[in-house]
C-alpha cells in the first residue's frame, strides 16, 4: 500500500462517515494526518493565518486545511500539491459539506446571485465606460478591464476561470465577491462575511462585515447605520454585545443595540436566524423605481417570489419589537414608506418618463451625453441614499445626502439640460428630432405645472401659497418667542 | 377601595413625597406597583428594552415605566393604557420631576430651541423644493412632505400633533429630534442623546452620540473630530476613558483624550458640567457671516444673550489648559479667528454682496436657479466645513473638504455664472433689468480688482508677485537640496 | 554654589553619563531635580498632561519634561522658564538622544520632508487661490495665508518662526505636522504619530493614527483601509491585537489583522521594524502618473533611490505571506498594476497631453478656468483614489469613488470642456489662438478615436462589439437561470 493509496483509504473513509460526523456537531475525533501535513509547513510559512484557524472554531472541532480544501480529482479546480489533491477555492459546496442548511438558505437569497450583473448596465460602465481590455491573463486572451476586476467583481464576484495549472487566473483572484461563480458551478463565497481563516461568527455580526460592500455613494447602509441610533447605541456598547456566544438571540443573549445582522439575519425569540438577508425587508431600493422582494426575487427565479412583503415586515417587526412598542414600528413604517412615495411620485417617475422622452435627442452611445450621468446618480446614488437613509433612520442621508441632492440635481441641472435638448432640437432639420423635442417639450411643461413642481415656475397654487404664509407666520412667531 | 382608587393614592403619595424622595437622591425604596405591572408583560414583550431599562441607573433607583410615563388624565396625550393614566411621550417637563437643574440649563441653549426652524429657508428646502404635500394623516389633513419628517425633523424635532386616541401622530412621531415640540408645550428630547432605555450618560459622553446630527456636508463636526488627534487618541484609548464613572472630570477621572462632551459640556476641576452646549463656544458658525454666541442666543431671547464669547472662551481655554499650555491654546485661537477672518473678507462678505447684486436678475423662485445651489453651499456647506475644520484641528476638513472646495466653487461657478447673468441682460430691454446688470457688473469689477482676487485676472500686484518668486525659489532650494 | 549652579552641573553630568544611560535602556536611575521642578506645578495647572506622562514608558524610565524640553542657552528657541532653560518645541534631533535609530530612518523617509511643498502647486492653491495675507503676526509681517496655517500645514508641517521671547509664532504654531521645519533646522515631528504626552507605540499603531492625514478626497488611506477586509479584521478583533506589546511581530505577537503599521512599517519575522514608511511600496501614487518609490526618492535626494520597487515589493510580501499565500499575492499584484496601467493608458497619459495642448487657449492664471479644476480632480482627487483604492483591495474606492468619477468627468466634463475651447477659438483672429485650437481639435480627434475611447463617438469596432453582445447574451442567460 502506497502513502498515497492510505490517503486516499482515509479520505474515503471520512467522507464515507461524514453525514455522522456532522450529525455529531461536525467535530472530528483527531485532526486528520493530511491536516497534520499542510500545518507542518504553513504554520512556518503563514504563522498568522495558522493563528486565525487555531483560535476558531473549526480547530477544537479538528476541521482543518484539508478538510476544506480537499478535492477530488475529477474537480475542474483540482491539483496536486505536496502529495494531496485540493484546490484553492473553498466554495459554498464545500462549506455545505457541514453547513448544509445554512448554504441552502445563502442560494436562496440576491447575495448568491450577485456575479450575475456581469453584462449588465453598470458592467458597460465599467468595461467601456471606465474601462478597456489591457488586462491580458492567460484565461483571457482578449483582455478585460481591471476597473472591473478591481472595483464590481470584488464585492459582486467573479466568474472564477482556471490556468493550465488549475490554479485560478489573477483576474478572478483573489476574489471574495459573495456572488462569485466557481469552478465547480456554485455561486457564492462564504468568506464574503466568515473571514479567512477564522470563519468567526462574531465578525460577521459586526456591522463593519457587511460594510465592506454597503458602502459610498450609491448605497451608503453603513454610513447610515453609524448615523443612527442604532450604530450609536452598538458602538458604545460594543462590550455588551455577547457576538461570541453560541447562541445570539436579540433580547435574552444581548439587549444594547441591533447590528446590521440582528435585523436582518439573526434569530429573536420566535424567528430562527437566517443566510437569506432579503427575507426582513420590504422594498428592494435597487431599481430607479422601488419594487417589492417579491418582484425581485421572481425575477431571479428565488423562493422568496412567494414570501410576499407583508409576511417581510412582519418578520421585521418582530425583531423591532424587542426595543420599540408596535405603535412605534407601525408609525416608523408610514414615515419610511411615506418617502418612497415621495421619491417616485415627485422624481424617479416624471424622471424617468423625461429621459425615455429625452432619448431620441441624445448621442447615441449611452454615457456619453452629460445628462446619462445627472440622470443616473439621481437615481442610482442620491435616490436610494434617501431611501436607505429613511429605511434605517439615519436623517442626514435621508435628507442632505439624499432628497436635498436629488431635488438639486433635477432642478439645477436635469431640467435645464433637458430645456436645452428642446432648444437646440426644435428647429431641427431633422422631422424626426424635430417631434421628439416638440414631444419632450411638452411632456417638461407637463412635468412643472404639476403641483410638486409649479414652485419652479413661481406658480404656487394659491391655497397652497396660503397655507405657507400661515407656516411663516408661525415660524416667525415662534423664532421671536 | 377600588383598585384604581388605591394606584390613584399611591401616585398621590408618590408625588408628595417626591422632593424628599429627589433629594435622597432621586431613589424609591421599592419598585412602585404601577412599574411591576407595565414589566409584568412588557418583559415579555419587550425583553431588550426591559434589559436596557435593568442596566440603567434608574433600576436601581427603583425609577420605573411608571415613573416616567405616568400622566394626569388632563394631560393632552394622556391615555388609559391597561387600567393606567400614562403618555407616549416622556417630555423635559417629566424628566425635570428627578432632573430639575439639566431640564434648566438644556432649556437655555440652542439645543432646547431646535425645532423653530419649521417655516424657516431650509423647511423650505425640504418642504417645497424636495418635498410635497403627498404625506397626509389624521393630524396633517392637508399634507406634509416626508423629506421633512424623516429627514430635517429627525435632528431638529417634530411639533408633535395627536391622534383622537391621544397617541402621537405618526408625521411626528417617532422622533427624538433635540427641540422637539412636545404636548405638554416643552421643547426638548433628552433621550435625543441619553438614548432609550438606559439613558446612559456614558452614551452621552461618546462622540457618536453627537454625530448622529453634527455630520453630514454642511455641519460634519464628527467626521473632523475623528480626523483631529483628540479623535485618535479617543478611539486608541476608548478603556481608559472612564466612561461609565459618575463623576467625569477631565484631568482627574480620565485624561488619555477629550470626547465632545468633555470640551463642550463636562466638568473640569473649576467649571461644572453644564446641559447648555454654548456656553463654551466662540463662535457661531452657522450663518453666511459667523457671529458671537451672544447674539445669536439674543436673537432667541436665551439667557446666553448676557455671556460674551470672550467669557466662554474662557470656559473653553479652562478646559484646553488640562493638556496643553496656555501660549499653545491661545496660539491656536489666533489661528482658528484667523481663518474665520479669511473666509468671511474674502468669500462670505463679497459672495453675499453678490448674490444681492444679482437679486433682480433671477427667476423668482428661491432655488429654481442653478446660482441659488452654488451661492447655498458654498456658505452652507463648504464655508462651515472650513470654519469648523478649523475650531476642532481637523485639517482635511478645514482645507479640502473646506477652503478648497469654497475657492473652487467661488471662481470656477460662481463668477461665471454670475458674469453670465451680466451678459445675458445687459442689452435687456426691461431697464431694470439693464440697470441691475450695471450694478452687478460694476460690483463684480470691484471684487475681483481687490487684491483678494486680482490673481484670477492674472493682475497680481507686483509687490505680492516679488514675494511669491522668492518663495518659490525658496521651495526649489528646499526641494533640491 | 547657587541653587543655579548646582543645577546646571546635574545637567551637565546627566548629559555626559546620557550614553551610558541610553545604552542601559534609556532608563534614568531616578527623576531628575529639574524634572520634580517641573512637575511641581505643571501637575496642577495641566493634570492631564501629567496623567498621560504618568502612563507612558517615559515615567518609568524617569524621562520626564525636563530631559526632553531641555535646552542649550545658545539654541535659537531657548528660553528661560521658571530658572531653567528650555525649549517649547522638542525636535527630532532632541528625541535622538535616546532614540537615534528611530530618528535615523524617519529622516530618510518622505515623511521627513513633507514640508517641502511649501511653495508648490498646491501651495499656490492655499495661499492665492483659496488664500489672501490677512494673517499677519509678528514673524510674518507680510502676512500669511490661514487656509494654509490651518490647512495644509497642519499635516505637512510648518517652518517654525520664533517671536522675540523665542517662543513659536502662532502662525507656525500649534503644529505637529510631519516634516516641520524646527528652529534647530532638524525636518519633522515625532509627536505627528507618537501623541504627546503618552507618546505610546500602541496609539500609533493604530489606523486612526494614520489618518490624521491620510484621509479625504484626495488620499482616503483612511477610508479605504476601513473598508477593506483587512480593516473589518482589525475593529472586530482590536482586543487581540496586542496593541501594547513591546514586541510587535506579525504572526508571533498578534494574528488576527494588519494595521497600517504593520504592512508599512512593523516587524515580520524576518523584518525589523523601519521608520521609513516608504520601504515596502511599489508605487508612489502622488503625481498625475505614477511613478516607482526610487525616482520619487531621488527627486529629494533620499537614501530610497537606491532601492527598487522590486525589493521593495519583496519586502511587502514578506508582510502579505503571514496570512496569503505567494500566488496569491502575486495575482493581487497583477490585478493593481492592471488598475495603474489602465488608469495610465486611457486617462492619465492622454489627459495630460490634451490639458497642455489647451494651455494656450486658457486665461493665464493657473485655476482662473474652470477646466483647471475639472482636470486636477480627475487625477488628483479621483485617480489617486482609484489608485490608492486598488493598493489597499478597497473595491467601493477603486470603482465608485475611483474610476467611475475619473470616466464621469473626463467624457461629461473634461471633453465637452476641451471642445469648447476649440469651438471658440478655431475662428480666432489671433493666429496663435487659432493655431493652437487647430492643433488641440486634432489631439482630441486623436483620442477619442482611440479603441480605448471610441465607444464615446459610438464606433466601437465591430470585433469588440462582437464580445460584448456575446457577453451581454450570457448575462440574460445567467439571469433568467
Amino acid at each position: 500500500m502506497t502513502y498515497r493509496t492510505i490517503r486516499t483509504s482515509i479520505l474515503l473513509i471520512a467522507l464515507a462517515t461524514w453525514p455522522l460526523l456532522a450529525s455529531a456537531g461536525f467535530t472530528l475525533k483527531q485532526m486528520s494526518p493530511e491536516t497534520k501535513a499542510c500545518v507542518a509547513c504553513h504554520k512556518l510559512e503563514s504563522a498568522a493565518l495558522y493563528e486565525q484557524w487555531g483560535s476558531s472554531k473549526h480547530f477544537r472541532a479538528n476541521v482543518g486545511c484539508y478538510e476544506c480544501h480537499m478535492a477530488d480529482k475529477n474537480e475542474p479546480d483540482a491539483y496536486e500539491h505536496q502529495g494531496q489533491i485540493i484546490s484553492t477555492i473553498v466554495s459554498p459546496k464545500d462549506c455545505a459539506r457541514c453547513h448544509e442548511h445554512e448554504v441552502q438558505e445563502f442560494n436562496s437569497s440576491h447575495h448568491a446571485k450577485a456575479a450575475r450583473i456581469l453584462g449588465s448596465l453598470d458592467n458597460v460602465l465599467a468595461e467601456v465606460v471606465e474601462g478597456n481590455r489591457g488586462m491580458k491573463t492567460a484565461a483571457f486572451p482578449h483582455g478585460v478591464s481591471a476597473a472591473a476586476v478591481n472595483g464590481c467583481w470584488q464585492c459582486h464576484g467573479s466568474e472564477v476561470k482556471l490556468l493550465e495549472n488549475k490554479r485560478p487566473d489573477p483576474v478572478t483572484w483573489p476574489n471574495t465577491g459573495i456572488g462569485r461563480i466557481n469552478p465547480d458551478g456554485t455561486e457564492g463565497s462564504c468568506t464574503a462575511c466568515h473571514g479567512r481563516h477564522e470563519f468567526s461568527a462574531a465578525q460577521a455580526r459586526t456591522p463593519d462585515t457587511c460594510g465592506k460592500c454597503h458602502m459610498g455613494p450609491d448605497h451608503p447602509q453603513i454610513e447610515i447605520y453609524n448615523e443612527s441610533k442604532h450604530g450609536i447605541a452598538y458602538h458604545a456598547n460594543v462590550d455588551k454585545m455577547n457576538l461570541n456566544n453560541e447562541k445570539w438571540i436579540v433580547g435574552e443573549d444581548y439587549s444594547a443595540a441591533p447590528t446590521c445582522a440582528t435585523c436582518h439575519m439573526s434569530a429573536t425569540k420566535t424567528q430562527p436566524v437566517t443566510h437569506d438577508v432579503g427575507m426582513r425587508i420590504s422594498w428592494n431600493n435597487r431599481p430607479e423605481i422601488s419594487v417589492r422582494p417579491e418582484i425581485s426575487d421572481a425575477k431571479l427565479g428565488l423562493p422568496g417570489k412567494d414570501v410576499t412583503w407583508q409576511k417581510r415586515r412582519e418578520g421585521m417587526t418582530d425583531v423591532c419589537i424587542n426595543c420599540h412598542n408596535k405603535n412605534f414600528v407601525e408609525s416608523f413604517y408610514v414615515q419610511y414608506d411615506s418617502l418612497i412615495d415621495l421619491y417616485h411620485n415627485k422624481f424617479a417617475k416624471p424622471g424617468l418618463s423625461l429621459y425615455e422622452a429625452a432619448g431620441p435627442l441624445l448621442r447615441p452611445a449611452k454615457f456619453s451625453n452629460k445628462i446619462d450621468f445627472t440622470w443616473y446618480e439621481i437615481w442610482h446614488h442620491e435616490g436610494r441614499r434617501a431611501r436607505h437613509g429613511a429605511s434605517m433612520m439615519g436623517p442626514d442621508y435621508t435628507h442632505w445626502h439624499g432628497t436635498y441632492e436629488v431635488a438639486k440635481h433635477f432642478y439645477s441641472e436635469y431640467i435645464p439640460e433637458l430645456q436645452d435638448l428642446v432648444d437646440h432640437n426644435s428647429n431641427s432639420t431633422d422631422p424626426a428630432k424635430k417631434a421628439a423635442a416638440e414631444k419632450l417639450s411638452k411632456k417638461l411643461d407637463e412635468v412643472l405645472s404639476n403641483s410638486d413642481h409649479s414652485w419652479y415656475n413661481n406658480k404656487l397654487d394659491p391655497a397652497e401659497q396660503a397655507l405657507r404664509d400661515q407656516q411663516r407666520k408661525e415660524f416667525q412667531q415662534r423664532y421671536s418667542k
